[in-house]
C-alpha cells in the first residue's frame, strides 16, 4: 500500500493576493478544464522523492489524490487528499516543495488566463510566441535586472550512468565555485548532478543567492519531477516554449550525455544557432561526460556533421573528463556573451535578438499521422531539416515517459518514421545506442522502442 | 528665473524588466497621448518641494520641462530636461522622489495597458470597476497578505492653519507609537501632518516597515504633490476610483479639518456606509481637529444630519482635541474589524465585502452643464442625494485647483448650482465658512468663489 | 502626582549572552556601588520625554524608582518600579527607550569590569586612556570597520532659541541628504535638531542606515537625556572621555550656538588640534547658526583670538545663515579627509593619529578648590591655557546641571575664579552674554550663577 | 611538486576593529610564540581539500608556507606564502575558507590575550575552566540567545567505511528535515557524513540559518581539517576544553562508529554523566550506525558496562540502520530537554547546570611516563576510571595523528599501558577491532599500534 497524507497548506511565495474572480476561476474544475492539469502537475512536484520516469504510473499509484483551493481567513489554501507521503516530514509539507505547489499554481491560472485567454497574444506569430514566453517567465519572477550574466543551462539524460552523474556533480561544483547558477529541465540524472554540485560549491563559497532554475511542462514533469532543491520553478504550457525560454534566458549551455530528450534540445538549439540572424550572436556551448563518453559524443558529433553539416559543429566544443576546463570555457564565453550585450545595450536577462523560426516555435503534435509525415531528408534546407528531426526525437520522448505518447503507442503501435537511406542508417545508429546504453529508460525496466525505422 | 536641471535616471524599484513591446508602447507618445499623461505627473512628482496647489501654474512655471524613455544598457531609464531644482540634491535626484517617479511610469502603464485597453475590465459594471480598483493596487504592490490591519487613511484640507497641521502630527505621532500606518492623499496640510508624526514616532519604536502611503490622481497630483517621505504611491485613473481605494483598503479613517476636497471625501465615505449591504460593515470613522476646530465639526455635523439624517451621523465619532484618545478609538476600532474579518474569512488588505453603488464609481465629469443639472434635493433618496452632493463638490474641487476646471472656470464662469432653500441656505452657511477659514486655497492666494448657488 | 508605570522588560540589542559571573557581579548593588549609577542613568533615559535639565529634580521628582537586574528563562530580565510613564505606550516601553536602558547597562558593565577593574587598561598614561576609549566605543558597536567616513559631529546649546533649534534641523537636513550622519552629545535643543532634520532627509533618501549617535556620560544624563531617535547611545565613563570620543569618530564637527558647555568643547577641540603633532591632521570645523547669531560668533571669536591666538581661529570656518553651504563645506571637508586617511593607511572610524596630551585626558573634579586653583593667564602656554579654561568652563557646567555640581554650590557658594585682568574681562563678557541668552538653563527657570570672578 | 599560491587576502567576518595594539601583538610573532601557532592552524584550514589525517606529513609537505599579518588602509590583511592551491579557485580564495581562516587568528589572539594572560580566569580552578569555555564560545558568536535547543553535536570516525558515511549522511539529512544544526569536531568522515545530509535537507526546507558549527583544538586540527560547509568555527585551547565545549552546548548528542579518539569522547562524556550532580540533568544520546555496525555497537556496550557499570549504559541508546528513528528520538528528546531548561530557568544556550569534575577539566600531556602511570583499575571509583580511561584514549589519538604525539613514538617507542588483567583484556579486544576495522588511520596506510598494553 502506498502511504498517503491528507492536509491542507497554505501556497508559499506567491499567490497570496488575488482578485475574488481569480479565485472563482481556480476553483471552477469543470468549465476551462484547469483542474485535471492542476491535479497533475501538483500530484508530480509531490512525488518527487520516488524515482520514477512513468508519468502513467504515478498517476495510477495515487490515483485517489485530490486536490482543491479554498479560501481561508488571510488567503488560499491548498486542500490535498492522499499524496504522496515522501512530500512530508511529520505531517509538515516540505517547504521547498510547498514553493513548487504554488509556481505550479501560479503558472497554470497565469498561462490560462493571461496567455491563452487573455487575447493580449497572438500565439500563431513568431514576435507572439517570443512575448508569451517573456510573460512566462517574468510573471515567475525569473527575470532579473541588475544582475551580471551568470546562468548555465544544463541539458542531458535523465537515465544515465552513476559516473556520469558523478561527472554532471563535479562540473557543477566547479560551476558553484566561480559564482555561475545552474538551469536545467528538471528530473533526475544529469538534470540533477550539476544542482547538487552548484549547491555544495555555492554553500563553501557562501553564496546565498545562488539559484537552482527548473524549467518544465506539463507533459513532462511528472517524469522528470523538480528535485526540491530546486528553487526556482517554471512551468512553460509545451515543450517548445520551454525549449524556447532556456535559449532566450541561457548565458552559456552545457549538454552531457544523455537520449532522445537530449538530442532533441541539441537539434533545436543548432537549428537555431544556424539560423542566418543568429551567426554573430554569442553563445557558449559545451558538450561534455566523463573519459568513457568520449565515444558517445564522437557518435553525436558524426550524427550532426551529417545531418546539419560542419557549419553547426562550429557552435559546440566537445570537453572530456575535465569538470575544471568545462567552468574555464564557459567563464569566458559568459564575459565575452556579457561584452556582447553591453555593446548592443542588450538585456542581460533575455536574449531578445535570438531569432527562433516559427517552425520551432509551433507545437508539434506526435500523432502517429504526424510523425509519419514528417519529412527527414538531407536534400532539404537545413533549418527545415533540423526542425524535423527536432519533431521526430520529440515524438519518441513522448513514446517514451509521456502519458498521451505512451497511450498512443499502446493503441496504435510503434510510430513509423522515414528518412532518407543515409540519414535513416545514421539514426538506426544512434537510436540503437541510446537503448542499448540503458538511456532511454531509468534501468531496471526493459525498453520497448515506441518507433520503427522505414 | 526657475532653477532647473537637466539629466538622465533610472526609474527605482519597478518597471526593470520590460518586453519590447512595452517599451515601445512607452515610448509611443503621440497615437495613445500617453506621453502628456506621464509629463503632467512626472512633473507634478518632481515639483514635490514647492508650496502650490495651483496644477496650471506648475505646468506654465515649467514648460520647457521635458520627459523621455529611452533603453539602455541593463534596462529603462528617463530622459529629463529642465526638471525642478528642488528634487536633486548636487545634481543627484533625491531617492524618494526617484521612486516616485517610478511610481507614476508604472500606474500609468498598467492602467493604459493592462485597465483601459485590455479589454478585460468591464468598466460600466460595478464588479468591473471594483476588479480594476483591486488589480491596481495589487500591481502598484499596495496589498499585503499576511499583515494584521493597521492602515489607517486620513483626509483633512491641504490648506490648514499652523495649530491644525500640529494637531495633524500630534495624532500621527499617537498612531505610529502604536504601529500603525498611514495613507493620506498626498500633498501638504492634513495629508502630510499624519505621515511626518507618524514617521518620528516609528523611529522611536525602531519600526523600519513604517507604511507612508499616498493616493492620487492625475487630475490632482499637481496641487497635492507627494511629500517625499511617501514611500508607497499609487496614481489611481481618477477620482472615483481613488475614493474606492481608500475605503476598500482602509482599517480606519480619520477626518481632519478640510475644504470642499474633504467634504466630497466625507459625502463618499457615508454614502457608501449608509447602503444597506453595509449595515453591519465595522469600520472605524473619527472626526479630529484641535480645540479650535470645535465649531468646525458642529457645522459639518449639522450638514451632515441635514442633507443625509442621523443615522449618517452613528457611523462617525467627533473627538476634539485629544491625540491620543483619537489613537485608542483607532485601535479599538481595528480590533473589532480585525476579529470581523476573521470570523467572515475575509481578507485583510482588501475590503470585497463593502458594496459601492455605481453612482459612486462612475467617473463624474464637471462641466458646467452637468454641475447645473445635478440634483440637490432631500425629497431624493439618500444615497442619490450623497452621491450628488458628492459630485457637486467634486466639481468645486476641480474648479479651485485642477487644470481642465480652473480653464472651463476661466471660459464659462463659475459653475451654477441649484437646491432645494433649505439645502442651499446649509451648503451656503458651509462654503462661505470654509472660503472665511481659508480653506479653500493655500493662504496668501486671494479666493474667487468658482461657483454661484441660484 | 507623577504618573508611574511598574513592568519587567527584558533588555533589547544586547546582554542576551551573560556569563553567571556577569550576572552576578550586575547584581551585587552593594560591593561595587553599580547600582546606585545604573539607577541614576536608567532613570535619566527613562525620563526622556520630559524636558527639564536639572539632574537633581528628576533624581527627586521619581524618588521611588528602583531597577533591579533578574535572570530568567531566556535570558536577563530588568524589573522597574514607578518608572516615569512617558517612556511607555499603553503599558510597553517604547522601543528605541529600551535599547538606551540596554545601552546604559551595556556600558556601565564593560566599564566597571574591564576598564577600571580588569587591570588591562593603565589609565593614568594616554596610551592607555585613549586605548579605553577605543574598546568602550568598540565594545558599544559604534566603530564600523568598511564604511566611508560621513560621522558629523555637532555640538550646540541645550537652551537654545526656537529660531536657533529650527536653524541646526535645517541643517541636519542637508546633511542628510548628503549621506552623512549624526553625533551628538544626547539632549534637547542643538543635540536634537541636526538629528531631526538628517532623520527627515535619510528617510527621502531611503536611506535606512542613518545613524543617530548620542555620547554621554553619568554626570550630564539626566540633564540632557537621550532623544529617542538615537539609535546608538554610547556612555562614557567620565566627560573627558566622551570629548575624546568625539574627536577621535568625527569626520567633522559643527558647532552651533550654546552655552558654557560648548565653550567647553571648542576649548577643548581648539586646545587639542593646536598641539604641533595635529597641525596636519584635516578636520573640518564649521561654527554656524542662523542669521542673528552672527553676533554671537562674533564674541566667541573674539575670545579664541584673545586667549588662544590666531592660530586657533584658522582650524574653524564661521558660516552665518546657509544650511546648504554649511553642508556642502562638511562634505569637501570630510572628502580630503578620506583621501588624507587613504594615503596613511589610516583606519575610517577611529582617528588613531590624532595626539590628545594628558592633561586634557585626566578626570578634571571641580572643586571649590580645584577651580580656585586654576591658573587662567595668557602667560601661560597656550595648550595649559586652553586646558585651563576647559577645565573652568567645564566646572560652571557641573555648577549648572550635573547633581554633584549643584550640591557643592548649594552648601559652599559659588565657585571663585580667577584670571589675568584682560582674560578676566573677555571672560565676563562672554558668560554675561550667555546669561543675557538664555543659554545657562532652560528657559523659564531664572538663572543664578554658580560662579564668581574674582 | 606541490601546487601553491602566494596572495594577500583579507580576513572576513571578524578581527575587522582592532586597537594597535592588539595588531602590534598579533604581529609580534617572536615574544610569545602566537606566530608557530597561527603558521599550523592556518595551514590546516588552507589544506582542507586534501585528505589526509597525518598532521606532521601536512607541515612536511608544505614547509615554506609562510603567514604574515599586516595592517593596511581599511583594516587587517594576511600576507600567504606558498599556501595550499586547493584553497583557491582562479587566485581567489573560497570564501568559507577565508572565514575559517579569520576563526583562527580571531581564537588564537582572544585565548592568548583575554583567557591565557588576561588574568582574569583561574585556569585551576573548575568554574575558572568553565568560565573560559564559556567566554571562548561567546566570543565566537557560538551562543545564539533567543533560539530554540536544536543543536545536535555528532560524534564517530574520521576514517569510516563508506557504508557508515552514507549512513552518516542520511542521520544529518533526517535531523535536517527537522529543523536541527549539526556540530561535530570537523574533519572527514562521521564528522562531515551529518553536516553534508543535513545541509541538502535544510536547502530543500528552505531553511538559511542551518549551522555547521565545528570545534577544534591546534593539536587536532591538522588532521582533521574543517571542511568549508563548515559555517561556524571555533578553536579551543586543548582537547579537554572543546571536550567541554561540546557538552555545554549540546542539545543531544549522537555517536556513530569511531576509533579511539570516538571512544575518548564517549568516556568523557558518560563520566561527566554518571556524576551524581548530573544525574537529572536531561541529555538525549543514542549510539547509531548502519546494519553491520550492530556488532561494533555490542563491544562499544560490553566496554562500557565492564568498565563503568550498567548505570553508565542507562545514559544512551542503541538505534541500528534506522536514520528517521534516530532523528525522532533527538527530536523527542530535545523537547523534553528544553521543558527541563524552561522549567528551570536556564539558559538554552549553554548548560552551566552540568558539572564537570576538574579530573576532566585539566589538560592531560600524554608522555610516556604520564600513560604508564595511568591507574586502570575497576577497583577505582568509576569517575577516576572513566576519567583514566580517557585519557588512555586521548594518549593513543595523539600518538597515531598529533604532530606531538607521533614525534614522541618515534622517539621512544609506543606507549605501555598498563591495567587489571581483566579490564586489559577488554581493552585489547576493544583495540584490536578498531585496527582489524581500519579506525585508527585513512585505509591506504598501515596501522603500526602506537601503544602496547601489559
Amino acid at each position: 500500500m502506498t502511504a498517503t497524507v491528507s492536509t491542507i497548506v497554505a501556497p508559499e511565495g506567491s499567490l497570496e493576493v488575488l482578485s475574488q474572480q481569480e479565485v472563482e476561476r481556480l476553483r471552477d474544475t469543470s468549465a476551462k478544464g484547469l483542474h485535471d492539469l492542476l491535479r497533475r502537475c501538483a500530484l508530480a512536484v509531490l512525488n518527487a522523492g520516488t524515482p520514477t520516469d512513468d508519468s502513467r504510473q504515478v498517476l495510477e499509484t495515487y490515483k485517489d489524490f485530490e486536490i482543491q483551493v479554498i479560501q481561508e481567513d488571510r488567503g488560499l489554501m491548498l486542500k490535498l487528499d492522499n499524496a504522496p507521503a515522501g512530500a512530508f516530514v511529520d505531517g509538515h509539507m516540505i517547504r521547498g516543495i510547498r514553493e513548487h505547489l504554488s509556481a505550479v499554481l501560479r503558472d497554470i491560472v497565469y498561462v490560462a488566463n493571461e496567455i491563452q485567454h487573455g487575447g493580449r497574444f497572438d500565439l500563431d506569430s513568431t514576435d507572439g510566441i517570443s512575448n508569451a514566453v517573456f510573460h512566462i517567465l517574468r510573471n515567475a519572477g525569473t527575470l532579473h535586472a541588475g544582475e551580471r550574466p551568470n546562468l548555465v543551462v544544463c541539458w542531458g539524460g535523465h537515465s544515465i550512468s552513476r559516473e556520469e552523474y558523478d561527472y554532471s556533480k563535479s562540473v557543477g561544483y566547479q560551476l558553484g565555485l566561480r559564482g555561475l547558477d545552474i538551469c536545467t529541465g528538471c528530473g533526475p540524472g544529469a538534470m540533477k548532478g550539476p544542482m547538487k554540485g552548484a549547491h555544495v560549491a555555492h554553500a563553501k563559497q557562501r553564496n546565498r543567492k545562488g539559484r537552482y532554475l527548473g524549467i518544465s511542462e506539463p507533459g513532462i514533469i511528472a517524469a522528470e519531477a523538480p528535485n526540491p532543491i530546486v528553487n526556482e520553478l517554471v512551468i512553460m504550457p509545451d515543450i517548445e516554449k520551454r525549449l524556447e525560454a532556456f535559449l532566450r534566458i541561457a548565458h552559456s549551455i552545457i549538454v552531457f550525455p544523455g537520449g532522445v530528450g537530449t538530442t532533441e534540445e541539441i537539434l533545436y538549439l543548432l537549428g537555431v544557432l544556424l539560423h542566418p540572424d543568429n551567426r554573430d550572436i554569442p553563445l557558449p556551448v559545451i558538450f561534455t561526460g566523463p573519459a568513457h563518453s568520449a565515444e558517445y559524443f564522437r557518435q553525436i558529433d558524426t550524427f550532426i556533421r551529417y545531418a546539419l553539416g560542419d557549419d553547426a559543429a562550429k557552435r559546440y566544443r566537445i570537453i572530456v573528463d575535465d569538470p575544471e576546463a568545462v567552468a574555464l570555457a564557459v567563464r569566458d564565453g559568459v564575459r565575452k556573451l556579457t561584452e556582447y550585450r553591453r555593446e548592443q545595450d542588450d538585456a542581460f536577462y533575455y536574449n531578445w535578438r535570438l531569432s527562433v523560426p516559427v517552425d520551432f516555435q509551433r507545437p508539434f503534435h506526435p500523432t502517429h499521422e504526424a510523425m509519419a509525415a514528417l519529412a527527414l531528408d538531407t536534400s532539404l534546407p537545413v533549418f527545415d531539416l533540423a526542425a524535423n528531426l527536432r519533431r521526430a526525437f520529440s515524438g519518441i520522448v513522448a513514446g517514451n515517459v509521456k502519458e498521451t505518447g505512451i497511450q498512443a503507442i499502446e493503441e496504435h503501435g510503434p510510430y513509423r518514421l522515414s528518412a532518407e537511406p543515409g540519414l535513416m542508417a545514421q539514426l538506426d545508429v544512434l537510436l540503437q545506442s541510446f537503448v542499448a546504453q540503458s538511456r532511454m529508460k531509468l534501468p531496471g525496466s526493459h525498453y520497448q522502442p515506441c518507433y520503427v525505422l522505414e
